[in-house]
Formats: structure tokens, sequence, C-alpha cells
């Protein structure tokens, strides 16, 4: 039966009390961390978000009905306790902000008693994430969970901060909007007033922003809910949340500047870590060449090497026929693993398949000079020695080669690399390196639709000396797109938009569009973009990700209050659910009939 | 043919240049608001969100290619110009904070052409609304457009600011959560990994916040998107924000507090208008009696006036009939309004029909003493005499009464009430009068439902003294609840919430909800109901409306970016639309059939 708090006020959170309150009666309100009954002792330890305080109920100091009361409580119950601040009797607890003191208990009250719950209120529980999920009201009292959305809430606030005294306007753009089919699936969201025809819930605000950018609004942001329909990774969720910002009368390095010194403040002020101004850049190309990524950690080396020019004249099949193929070969040295097992190298070889590689060569370079190498007999041992000079091999070295089209080596050493750099535990959660990646590919080419597609988004502004290329060789031309990747990571990019109407048909064309189609997708932006539209530039950041990466966890979902899990479903709530058929009558939809 | 800005950097927004920077060559980037020839000289008025400034070319001293090219211009280019800050040669312009100033260019760049807008960009443009929607782009570049999405902004960080330093977290729910049949009809998003489900769009987070009591964040607050599939009126959007907190650990007058000095400081430094704090209080059934509704515009009298008593054995059946079924009789006096002409009072009865009302009773003082009524006849002269006493009647006074059930006078006549208060034009949008209406009903009956129905929600905690009230006279009972009100608006509302399982219990019971019933629509909550809830209590504004009284605008449309109409549908990008048959094969939906 639970007991009101009228009459009562809270003085002080349990984790802002201190040796300063000694002597001071104070009124603190919380969970129930653990009670202990010791020889006339009760030690009942009170928890909020701030921390936890000891309070001791003593035989004989402590009123009798008190002791009992307290003696009955049971973890998690809600209690408020007025009493007074003492220094501890007993040893000071060094794990606790609160240590050096406890509350002598005046009054207890006990607010809402608790059923003993599936699993235990703690830091760092194991406990499955599936129970974890369901009861997420009990998972979200854990003070690790409690800690990752404190950073949350501060993270926000400090961008928004600093966005507003940067001239930047916080503008909410519709929910409900036109569902387009390019790009990712959408949401839908069937309207009742028009029977049959749908909302489309925002894969990011990209064109109300530019649109915002037309009606002169300068500097926008928006910490802004995005939807994409699409199988989960373990990294995804079927919403999630962008940092969204777009800036009129700017180049690249205008965007570059603000946003290098929004996260220097942001990771100062959260983690006290000391962002390096400039951030390091890195073009496109280079990316590929060095890490076989266009988002490399750069907290560790193990760079790539091209060593077609090495073996281009060599009698390995394998190597020459990539290259003949108009491929390359390239390799990483795995300095130091060249004991490594035969069936750990097999491990690897069926890792990088996953990237489409047909396989893994390689060279271990023994102690004593010698190696072993799985197509050791096709070269001279000139062609093997000038092979393992140009991997700078040294005794003890493993060398990893792959030969294939350029994507496909640089896709699977680029994996490579970092699987490598996890079983090394190479990786520091602790260092955070930031990069910016530019000068992207304008286009890349579609197997499937047998077109050029845009490797961002068909509003991206090529570079300025690469023009004359959109007609002669468009996979060649360079875009004004850059990412900022943290730790490999890409947690945000942008662009410099096309506002030229002469650019912009152009390329349509280079994508395919018919005028008309392009009509049909971004029609409301062509139209604005035919009464004067300044230069404008954008960029937006994965919110979740950025988090989990400065909270040093491994998945989005330990950021997020309320998470899906693979199957886009809720485990708490049991969203989604079947509807009533009124429902779906008054939206003019019926469930299809099941396929014969 | 758009020029590029290389090379140029802004260093000004428009408005901000002043007389301080006389002398300076500055850079500045905007749209042509104007473009004069006059005699040798071509005066260009350029545009930015910060405001205007004037540059002049002149026949002799600019250029002459610069000349011709500046009076080509049109309205609507954006430009680049580079230039020398002068004081103005001509009469300075005291509507413009830029008046004393001209630019004296060095260098103009076309950055984009326009074609003629539909509509001049100016401020309060007489355009048809619709005209305006559909170029919303255009529209949105209007000066108190702008002024308004500006206002929007700050409102939102200086609420972000002050929450956070109250200690409250700001924490995102769910956008893609469970549908509930309760309450307004959500808006479903179909499920595509789970074919014939939905999840529901957010009509609150109120769940979610109780949730994250439970969870222990202590207070919680969010800026959060939310939606309602209901026919919109004039005020309504499907999709609208609102200002969300939750917090743990407090009463009434806690909330009361920190909302109090929140709106203080909102309206001090958006508005630079004082609110006397404490805001006034009143309970709902003052409100009612004084002025027939739960959110009474105080900016004016003309308060109601019950002359049950007075009228209860005349011989007006009207009169005496109401009272007789339960009802009263309650009538207001229009200042000085006796010679209303009797068509303009037949007007006022045909509109308090709409609000239920059988019809209007008046009696209008004429100055010389004498009455003209239209019930006159059925009263005795001291009767008559009597009434025009209860109601302060004076000569040149117009009394109005409505007599019914309570419910029936109370609308009508509070309609009535600000209906002659904007005919007398009594409103003044510079004045802001604040009000808490606490006290109010815990249910209200449905005649529909044959039940009693919550009145705020389920979870409302009745007042303690009424808790014996719930079993014999549930009617009768008061809710711990409380809304604010501004000019007649409730700008917002809340509660302290039930956080006993025995309240709970009865709560549902009176509801008439079978434990299932309770089980199936809020399950997860009173799940988490069984492991230790803090006492809370909260509050949400609606921020459309509190921007729209703040920018003294009559419609939330004009403090929305991109709204929609009436018909739910926006009329610049034409969503809802109709999808690709496939997207709804994918989601297991199909087109309900034409019903024959």
């Amino acid at each position: 039966m639970a007991e009101s708090m009228q009459g009562l006020k809270r003085s002080h959170r349990c984790g802002e009390l201190s040796a300063a309150n000694v002597q001071e009666t104070v009124t603190i309100m919380g969970w129930v961390q653990k009670n202990r009954n010791k020889g006339g002792l009760v030690f009942v330890d009170v928890r909020d978000r701030s921390g936890i305080i000891q309070v001791v109920f003593e035989e004989g100091r402590t009123d009798k009905a008190l002791l009992e009361k307290a003696a009955g409580l049971k973890a998690e119950y809600v209690v408020a306790v007025v009493g007074t601040v003492e220094r501890r009797s007993g040893a000071v607890n060094e794990n606790l902000s609160t240590g050096e003191i406890e509350v002598v208990p005046l009054e207890l009250r006990i607010l809402s008693e608790s059923e003993t719950p599936p699993f235990p209120i703690e830091e760092n529980a194991k406990t499955r994430e599936e129970v974890r999920l369901k009861y997420r009201y009990l998972d979200l009292r854990r003070p690790d969970l409690q800690r990752n959305l404190m950073l949350r809430s501060k993270v926000a606030t400090l961008v928004r901060q600093f966005l507003s005294e940067e001239g930047f306007l916080e503008i909410e753009t519709p929910m409900l909007g036109k569902s387009t089919p390019e790009g990712a699936r959408d949401y839908l969201v069937p309207s009742r007033i028009h029977p049959g025809s749908f909302y489309g819930l925002p894969q990011s605000p990209q064109l109300y922003k530019q649109l915002l950018m037309c009606s002169g609004y300068d500097r926008y942001f928006q910490i802004a809910k995005c939807f994409r329909d699409e199988d989960l990774r373990a990294d995804r969720q079927p919403e999630f949340t962008q940092i969204d910002m777009e800036l009129s009368f700017v180049d690249v390095e205008d965007v570059i500047d603000v946003n290098e010194r929004m996260l220097a403040k942001l990771f100062k002020e959260t983690l006290n870590v000391d962002v390096p101004l400039p951030i390091p850049r890195m073009t496109w190309q280079e990316a590929m060449d060095r890490f076989g990524s266009d988002k490399p950690d750069i907290r560790f080396g193990m760079e790539l090497t091209d060593v077609t020019e090495v073996v281009r004249e060599c009698g390995f099949g394998v190597f020459t026929g990539a290259i003949e193929n108009g491929g390359s070969v390239r390799g990483i040295n795995a300095k130091g693993q060249g004991a490594m097992p035969r069936k750990k190298i097999d491990k690897l070889t069926s890792f990088v398949k996953d990237y489409g590689a047909k396989g893994l060569a390689y060279v271990a370079i023994q102690e004593d000079g010698s190696v072993k190498s799985s197509f050791a007999k096709f070269l001279s041992e000139a062609e093997m020695n000038g092979l393992i000079q140009a991997m700078n091999g040294e005794p003890g070295d493993l060398l990893l080669f792959a030969a294939d089209k350029n994507k496909v080596v640089w896709d699977s050493l680029g994996a490579l690399r970092l699987e490598l750099a996890k079983q090394l535990e190479l990786l520091d959660k602790n260092e955070y390196k930031f990069l910016w990646i530019t000068e992207f590919p304008l286009l890349e080419w579609s197997e499937e639709q047998n077109r050029y597609t845009a490797m961002h988004h068909p509003f991206t502004m090529p570079m300025e000396e690469d023009l004359d290329l959109l007609d002669k060789e468009p996979g060649k031309v360079r875009a004004k797109a850059y990412d900022i990747v943290l730790n490999g990571n890409e947690i945000g990019g942008g662009s410099v938009r096309i506002f030229q109407d002469n650019v912009q048909e152009k390329m349509f064309e280079v994508l395919g569009f018919t005028k008309e189609q392009a009509y049909s997708q971004f029609g409301f932006l062509l139209d604005a973009f035919k009464y004067g539209v300044p230069p404008h530039a954008g960029l937006a950041y994965g919110l979740d990700r950025l988090v989990m990466l400065m909270a040093k966890e491994d998945s989005i979902r330990d950021v997020i209050a309320f998470p899906k899990v693979k199957d886009a479903s809720c485990l708490m709530t049991e969203a989604p659910s079947v509807v009533d058929e009124k429902q779906l009558e008054e939206l003019g939809l019926e469930r299809a009939k099941e396929k014969e």
C-alpha cells in the first residue's frame, strides 16, 4: 500500500549529497538499491539518476517501528527518507561519490512497493538483450543506460546551443511528406481523407532544407527523426535521428569550419577530449588506396599497398589475370603475425569472400627469413623478394594479398584490415580519430540499372574543374561532397548543392532522367529553383551512431530509449500490431488475400 | 546563366550593416527586392533574412558594364555585391534599419536569375492562402513569415535552455509506436516485415514519458511531433508539436512553479513582455460559472451571472422549464449595447444555437429606463426589475440570457461572450493574460457510451479529499489536473498521475474497464507500475498555438514552415499521393474494392 508524499519536498538528489551537507536535515527520494540487515543495523542504499546514498537505521537509535519498516524494504521499492547527513561511522566507500557520508533517518515513507524485478538493476548486467528490451523500463534504470541517455541529451543540448550561436535557425519540417520511389524504401502512412493515397515518412529533410535555403532562411538545422523501411542490421533502426543542417552562400570550407568547431566543443564539453583542429582531410581516392575504405579507421596503420606493378609480369595467374581484367593486386602487412596458424589464415580467407574476393594469397615470413606462401611456387625468388620489399616485409610478418577488380580488392582488404585490428586488439575506444573524406565520385555505375546513379543525390555539385568531364567521362567527375569519419564510422556527410539550372539539367541527363521523370519526383524543388537560388551546402550526422561512439557502446540500441529489434518490432509494446478491420476500412484498404 | 561565388566570402548579412560600417568594404549576398532606374542612377535593394540594404550604381562613378548589369536585375535574382559602405547621399529611410547608409558597388555577380514570382515578396501580401501555400517556398520569403519562424526557433531554444538548466533531460521517444483504439484516431503505418500489422504514430508521448519516470529519469522533456487523424479545423494540423514534460517526486505546486518561471522567461526574452508571477489560478467550477469556459479569456469582463434563483418563480416557461429539468438560467450584460438592432440580436441568437442553446432571451434597457425584451410580458415589473438588478443592468445595457442544462448554458454564453468581445473589439493582441485552471472534474459522463470517461486520461490522479467519492459520486470527483490558458486559448495542460495500484484499479473500475481491457491497452505501463513507481506529474504545451499567440497571428499555419490544409493535404508537394501497387503488395495490402 503506497504512502503519499504529501507534506514532503525533496531537498537533494541522492548523488548530490556530500560531506558539505553534514549536519543538514535532508529529504531524499528514490529506489531501494539494496537493503542489508546486520546485527541490529539496517543499511539501505537509495538510488536515483544522480547516484546512491546510504541510509543507516540503528537499533536503539532509530525508532523501533521505523527500524522494522526499514528491515522490510525490498529492492526497487520507492521511498522517501527524511534524515540528517552524518560522516560514516563505518569505512568510507571509495566507489561512491557519497561514500564519506550516510543519512541517519528521522522518517521513512514507502511511496511504492515493487515485485522482484526479472533482473538486477545494476551496471553491466549480463541479462539477455531480449529480456532487457521486453522490460525496457527496468533496463533503463541501470546506471550505464542512464549515463548514455544523459550523454545523448547533453549532446543534443550542446549542438543546439552551438548552432544557435552560429546563426542557425531550428525549423521543423513535416513528418507526413510525399513518398518518392527513388532511394531507400519509404514508410507509408495511408490517408483516411484521401483513401488509396499515402504520405511518406521522411528519409531525411533533404528537399525541405533546400527549399528553406531558397526561401532565404540562410542557416537551418534540425535534430530530426528520419525513417527507412529497410531490413535492419545491427546498427540500423527503422527510425533514426539526424543532426541536419544547411547553409546558404557558402562553399566546402565554410561547412567544414563550422562543423569542426562544433565537434571540438562537443567532445570537449562532454568527454573532455581535445579534438585537434583542423581535422585531417583525405580524398576519396587516397582513402580507398590506403585503407580500402571511404571511412578509414586511422587509429592504426596496416595500410594497403598497391603491388600491381610489382607482380604484373609474374607467373601467378590469379594476380596477372586480375590485372589483365583491369583490376589490381594489393596487400596488407600484418606485422608480427608471420606465425599465424594456417587454420586462422583460412578463416580470414573465408571472411574476405563475403566481400566478393575469390581468395586471399599470403606470404608468411619466418623468423629465419624463409617464407611460407600459398603462391611462392609461381614466383621466382627475385619476384618474391621484390614483393616482400614492396610490402616492407620483415621476418615475422604476414603479408596478405587480394587480386580482383579495384572495388573488390578495396572492400576485401578494407574489411580484412579492420578484422585483423579487432583480433589483434588494436582498437582503443578512448581514442577519437576524426577524418574528412572529400572529392567523392559524383556518380557510380549501376550494373543493375545499366546507368549512372548519384553517389550522394542528384543535387550534389560537381567540382568546378571536372565540369567538362560530365559529357565525356561522367564516371571520373568528382563531387563537392564530404563525409566526416570517426574511428572508421561515417558519422556524417553532405555536399555543396547544385544551384544552377544548366548544371542540374546536365546532371539529370547523365542520370538518364527525362524531364518528366525529374519533375514527377522533384517537381516542387525544381519549381522553387526557378525563382532565385542561393549557393548552398549542408551536412547531416547520424546522432545515434555519434552518441554510441561517444558512449563507447557497440550498439546504437544502447543509446536509444526505446529501440526496436531486427524485425523492426518493439519487444516492450509489441508494436507493430493488428488493428481493427474498421480502421482499415476507413483508410480504403484491405489485407491482401493469401496467395494460393 | 548563374555566376559562381568562388573567391567571394560574405562579410555581413544585409540588415547587420549600419553607420558603424561606413568606409568598410563589404560583401553582401541576397535577393533583389527591387530595382529602380532613375536618371543615371540604379538603386538596387538587396534582401536577406536580416533585412534590406540599398546598393547604388551611378553613371560616371560606376563602371559602365556594371551599371548595365545592375539595370538588368529583376526581382528575386540572387546577387553578390562587393562594395563600400557610405552614408546616403539622398534622404535617410526611417523605415529601414540600414536607412542611413548605402553600398557603393565595386563588383556585382548574378548568382541566380529568377522568373517573375506569382506574387510579390513583401510583408502582409494579400495573396490568397491557396496560392501562398502552393508556392510556400516563395511565401516563406516574406518578412512576416520569416519573423514568425525565427520567433518559433527562438522559443524552442529558450525552452530547451531553461529546462536543461532545471535538470530536465531531453529524451526522444518512438514515432513508430503501438496503435491503441482509445482516444483520437491514430495515423497508422503498415509494417512490411509483419504484413497486416501496423504501427501507430504517437498522439503524444504520454505513456513513454510515464515509463521514463518509472525508469528514474526524474525530469524529462521533449519538443515532440504528435499526430491525430481527425478532421481538421482552422487551428488543427494532422501533425503538431508539443513541448512535453514530466517530473518525478512532485505535486501540483512544483509543476506550476517551474512552468511559470519558464513562461516568464520566454515572454520576457522574446517579446519583452513581463508576466506577473504568480499567474492567477481559478478552479474549473469558477471558470465555468464566471466565464462559461474552461479556458476563459480574462482580457475583458462581461462575466456570466447566474440568475436561476431570481427567475425560479417567474412566469416565463423557458426559464422555469430549464430550471425544473435541473438546468439554470444565466445571463451576460453587454454594457452599452442596449441600442443593438433587433437583426443583430437575431444573429447572436442563431450564433448560440450552434452551441446547443434553443434561443437567447434579451432585455435591452433603453436610455430612458424602459425595456425592450423578448420575454417581458411573462414577468411582473418587480420580477423584471429584480432581474435587471441582479445583472447590474443600467440604461443603455443589453442583457442576454440562456436557459438550459448547465453545459449548454455555459457553452452558449461562453461563446457569445467571446463573439461580442470580437464584435466590440475588446481583444488586444498585445495584451497577454495567463491563467491556471485547476480542479477539473476527473470524469465526464458519456451519453454515447453510457459510462464515465476520463476527462484527461485514465492515469490522472483524483484529489485526495475526493477519493471517497469515487465509489459514491464519481461525477463529483475533482482531479489533480491543470490547464494553462492564455487569452482564452488552452496553451497547455497536464496532471499529477496515479502511482498507486489500488487507486488505478478503482479508476479502471469506475471507467468500466475490465482488467483484460485495461491490460490490452496499457499493458506495458501497468506492468512497469509493478516495479516501484515514483509520484509524478507532467504538462504538455501546444507549441504551434503558443507561437501563434506570441506572433499575434490568427492561424497556426502562419507559424509552421510547411503546413497542411483542411483536407490534410500539402498544396506544395501534393502529398498524400498514389503509390506503386508493388509497394502495397509488399505491405500485404490492397485498395478496397469500390462498394457497389
